[in-house]
């Protein structure tokens, strides 16, 4: 039912390459916002939490492994259970059982996911991996409460048209991230990630039941920022220098970095909320950006370069081959050392968290 | 929610010696009651299939990687369909989304479950993965449809006490089965046998809305008859007695034997019955003995090994090592094939198919 593209997950298992040990970046964002989480959560969801027997049903979108996932539904549940102590005394109701939907894409690391789960004992819900494209509907209609997604929806569900097209003026050349410097490599990733928010939008509309949430916490670009300008397309950029670097050494081809570019589109504040405002199956409850609690630090080129090799070795090896991952994280490894990102100089981007209520 | 006990999985992966490709016994039994499943779905289905919107909710416990489970709950709503339209005719009801459960250990090898999936255009229903002894809960209280289990209960959640202990009257010696030869330890493995079967009918009874369906299909003994004069008996024996052989040339130890037995249990026909009798929140609309497609066949050996190999490997290599295993069922094939087992002479075990409504 869902759509299936040619998907890219995190770099699943647990070496230290993994996702599952390299994504402290994301879950320093998890939770700095698991307060404000929880206040809107109290504040806003609008269902009775005393249908008996009942289930409540939560979802987090593009899960990956984990650990982050479970700390984010815990925090969910309790805010839930919170709510329901507060609003609710009737003390005959059965309590509610909580069912949690991990979804990710078919082949992410589900196996990972399932066996790094806290013990049973210590789960306070029940646990479902949902395979699926979150661009796609994935859980039956009105049966999600809480949906939840972070550092996801940057992610497109397939590569640009002509951004990978020699001919076109719109071919990326040899960049491999949409970094904005090619108005019309801009233009065509826009017009993607307008129709992948739109289906987004659209499938949580029907899977989320009417005064249900949806919370969305990612990154975007300040208005007016190029990518190019934060430390983040920086990097990107580096890695697709040294790419360039292993062509001129014979270890790959400028042909094949023609031919790659990342899907992945991170749009400006406003652009953004504009695409979100245009579904009508929600109000926007709050929209904002929030501090990261890493922004004002000088991240580490150990830091930076473990990060981004877990959230970028499948595709890149997918395309490249296996073997050229260690080789290229190594040269990019010499090359920051040898000019390092100044954090001073460079844009910062917004870390935004977004609450969504389901008319 | 659940109890996670140690589990041994059915081989993952999609090799050779992969239960994906060493099933086909377990779903020629599925195939052979297909017709039958369906027509109690359609007969005993005591549901209204008119919500709107509505989600009808299937699961297969103890799923395994597939294919298996593709077909089978495929056939679940295939007649569900059916049955939804042979009595309800009014058309302005919006279609039932079928949202589908898989269930197994969380070390199941869901990663090549969720890839070997059909393709998102030919699913007809939301897919989910449940990773949990289904010992337990494993899904929240009302909210399954039609649940489904295949080659799964006589498989207990843990070894029984005592068969391991040397000191104990119930020690099962060098054999790695109970098969019925000393008296002690057939109670004890009952013992346990009974306890799980209360907790997996518990569960399910949880689980399962009123009016609801539970199918089991599986293999058992006719009554009177010990599991050693069947030919599943007498192979696992003898891949008891190889690893015997192994102890004697120093590939492994008796004593390592001696605290080796299987976790399963393949209770007497009328023993299952009065099992699933105490259970009162189900009725028992159709419990009989099926014909199996290959139980007239004598299998060769290759097949019988394959089969084995692919169900037993995961525990044995737990307790015995990962380098055992070739060298083990090389060793089975030559014993085998020196002794072949006279399918002539040995006791047929009974298929079963039993059908429970939930009250």
């Amino acid at each position: 039912m869902s759509t299936f593209p040619r998907s890219y997950p995190m770099s699943g298992g647990d070496d230290q390459h993994s996702y599952i040990n390299n994504s402290s970046y994301q879950i320093a964002a998890i939770n700095s916002v698991g307060e404000k989480t929880k206040q809107c959560i109290i504040e806003k969801l609008d269902l009775p939490l005393n249908s008996d027997p009942g289930t409540f049903r939560i979802a987090d979108y593009g899960c990956s492994t984990g650990p982050n996932t479970f700390h984010v539904v815990q925090s969910i549940i309790d805010a839930v259970k919170f709510k329901q102590l507060e609003y609710n005394n009737e003390k005959s109701l059965m309590p509610l059982e909580f069912q949690v939907f991990f979804n990710d894409q078919p082949n992410n690391d589900f196996n990972t996911l399932f066996t790094t789960q806290p013990p049973s004992s210590e789960l306070e819900y029940f646990s479902a991996g949902v395979p699926g494209s979150f661009h796609g509907q994935v859980l039956p209609r009105n049966t999600v409460h809480i949906g939840h997604t972070s550092y996801t929806t940057h992610w497109l569900s397939n590569v640009p048209e002509h951004v990978d097209d020699k001919n076109s003026p719109a071919w990326n050349k040899n960049y491999i991230q949409c970094n904005n410097s090619i108005e019309e490599v801009t233009k065509s990733y826009k017009v993607q990630f307008t129709k992948d928010m739109k289906l987004f939008l659209e499938a949580r509309a029907e899977e989320i039941v009417p005064g249900g949430l949806m919370i969305v916490l990612g990154q975007c670009l300040p208005d007016g920022v190029p990518l190019f300008k934060t430390y983040q397309g920086i990097l990107v950029d580096t890695i697709g220098d040294c790419l360039m670097d292993m062509a001129k050494s014979g270890l790959t081809s400028e042909e094949k970095i023609g031919l790659f570019t990342l899907p992945a589109y991170f749009p400006q504040f406003s652009e953004l909320k504009t695409e979100i405002e245009k579904n009508r199956s929600f109000t926007i409850e709050t929209m904002e950006s929030v501090s990261h609690p890493l922004e004002d630090i000088p991240l580490s080129n150990q830091f930076l370069i473990s990060m981004f090799r877990a959230i970028l070795s499948t595709i890149i090896k997918e395309h490249f081959g296996e073997d050229v991952i260690d080789e290229l994280f190594d040269r990019v490894a010499k090359k920051l050392a040898k000019y390092p990102i100044d954090f001073k100089v460079c844009e910062k981007n917004v870390t935004y968290f977004i609450l969504l209520k389901r008319k």
